[in-house]
């Protein structure tokens, strides 16, 4: 399938088509939509460029970022370069905002820069086949996993926690302090994301310790960022303000959240525990610490390269690894009386 | 100059020679520094790969981070990839630990990458004529500038904040408000780099204040790390605890450098007020808010990427650009009655 017979499928022109691969702004939307169905629906990775041809195969490792900024992330970026490095490969990073679509990123970085393979740190929870076939070459999920997707297993590779687990464990430490109206900070109850298995961890919990979920209690910031979160806490709080503890999906988002339970006038812990899970090193350093479930960094990093060089130079095929997260045991959880 | 005719200057093998620039580690030291010598008074810019030498020449600008996992750097790196893609470039990404050598490792990047031109994010502030002619390659310093060093200003380029006023600017936060007695938290007073110029900055504001400069005040970390900074202050504290101001010359130091003051049994800013400079998004969210010089980070990457695109375009030779700090009040510093 060359940029030809997209164009001829489609009724429009070659150079149509290649606006389109280029992510040119003068193309209609339904000429677009037209030309990304078929390009998908067709497997075909764009390659059109005479000087992408003479190139010899590249030692480029690809990384694409979604969410630039994120203090997680910070941790993680470091270690998979080193890794990359001492396997002998070069990596190309690329960092993407949260809403935008890290298959695409991916994508056109294997296209223009003919990468080997690529580590996704962070992403959505839910490929389907014709979605990753854009992609044409090996990848690792870093941080997450295909949990709603239906991609099989063998399709590509993953490092992660396990988020519902880790949710469920957070909110438990929670509940073993006397806890029973517990609030919960999230991205979204339905992203097919990190945010919606961490609620089912939360809901699960609750349900087991037979308290019947209160979706008053549950606020949706639809971000990550701090601004945001904060100004969610607060909009939680003019909601309701009989909550004892509250559940965090994300330290960072935690940190904003323990200001505006503090501008409420909420004292943490004493009138409302906080819990989160990533194990940012910041969280170790407010007041009061925060209680968090670390995610191994370290580990996700150098395990997402060791496993992509392993199916690079042939020794293995896909693999899909769980990692554990261990308790930091901060000054944010209150045990009731 | 070859790889032969550092080997028969040195009177060593080119074996060695070569094991040597790759850093290998069976070589005896004394014959590492005979190399070392000759290939940094020579100017020589290693290139023995035959896998090197067929190669066209590369779009890839290095991006040499000294100081992996910094916080302030997080909000910086994305800006810099963003604009060297738009340049139509290639970014590959070099992180080393503060301590290691960032013309070494740009250098080496330099050669293995065949870089066309190099930003370096942090670094020293005292390079020579001859410790830079080993990159070859134009560059831009980020953040900083050669404040300390010899280097003609043609021979390079940089994007920085005047470190030195913008401490001056911050100690005189504290001295407006009524303080005399003004704590310093610092890497050290004489790493001839960022730390020193900040030092600088604040004993002038003390000198013009007419307040002599109490070196028990002063507290060396010789880190950037949170957990350092923390234990620093902590130190600090058991030698002296009367002062009633402190300025930290960096944000995520005073975030640690609060908590090390509250659990001392100090409130900030009740019993100690709190000034820093960075600006990175965390600190406006601790309790209390941080009061910081802040860094314009956006433009900073964006002007660095700017110089080094249109001296490799010929549009321009070097250039060094000095950015304003904005002060963001928080509520870190208390106006003494």
């Amino acid at each position: 399938m060359t940029i030809k017979d997209i164009a001829e499928l489609c009724g429009v022109s070659v150079s149509t088509v290649s606006r389109v691969l280029n992510n040119h702004p003068d193309v209609s939307a339904a000429n677009r939509e037209r030309v990304m169905a078929v390009v998908q629906s067709s497997h075909y990775v764009p390659n059109n460029s005479a000087r992408d041809l003479v190139k010899p195969q590249s030692d480029t490792i690809g990384l694409v970022v979604r969410g630039a900024g994120n203090p997680f992330f910070t941790g993680i970026i470091p270690v998979i370069e080193q890794a990359i490095h001492q396997a002998g490969y070069t990596m190309v990073l690329h960092q993407i905002r949260p809403g935008e679509d890290e298959l695409r990123a991916g994508a056109e970085l294997a296209r223009s820069k003919r990468l080997r393979g690529l580590i996704l740190l962070g992403g959505r929870f839910d490929y389907t086949k014709d979605q990753v076939a854009l992609l044409g070459i090996p990848f690792v999920c870093c941080t997450y996993t295909n949990s709603f997707g239906t991609l099989k297993d063998t399709a590509y590779s993953s490092v992660t926690i396990d988020d519902r687990a880790s949710a469920h464990w957070a909110v438990k430490q929670l509940l073993a302090a006397g806890h029973r109206k517990i609030a919960v900070l999230l991205d979204s109850v339905c992203d097919h994301s990190i945010s919606q298995l961490r609620y089912l961890g939360y809901q699960r919990a609750l349900e087991e310790a037979g308290i019947p979920c209160d979706r008053e209690l549950v606020e949706e910031a639809h971000s990550f960022d701090m601004p945001v979160a904060y100004e969610s806490t607060l909009r939680l709080l003019a909601r309701r303000d009989d909550f004892t503890a509250l559940f965090v999906i994300s330290d960072s988002m935690a940190v904003a959240a323990m200001k505006a339970l503090h501008d409420h006038g909420k004292r943490v812990p004493e009138d409302c525990s906080v819990v989160a899970i990533d194990g940012i090193d910041m969280s170790a350093y407010v007041i009061p610490t925060l209680s968090t479930l670390v995610q191994p960094q370290r580990a996700l990093g150098e395990n997402a390269v060791a496993i992509l060089v392993d199916i690079l130079e042939g020794r293995s095929g896909s693999r899909h690894l769980l990692l554990k997260t261990s308790l930091r045991q901060g000054e944010s959880i209150r045990v009731m009386k």
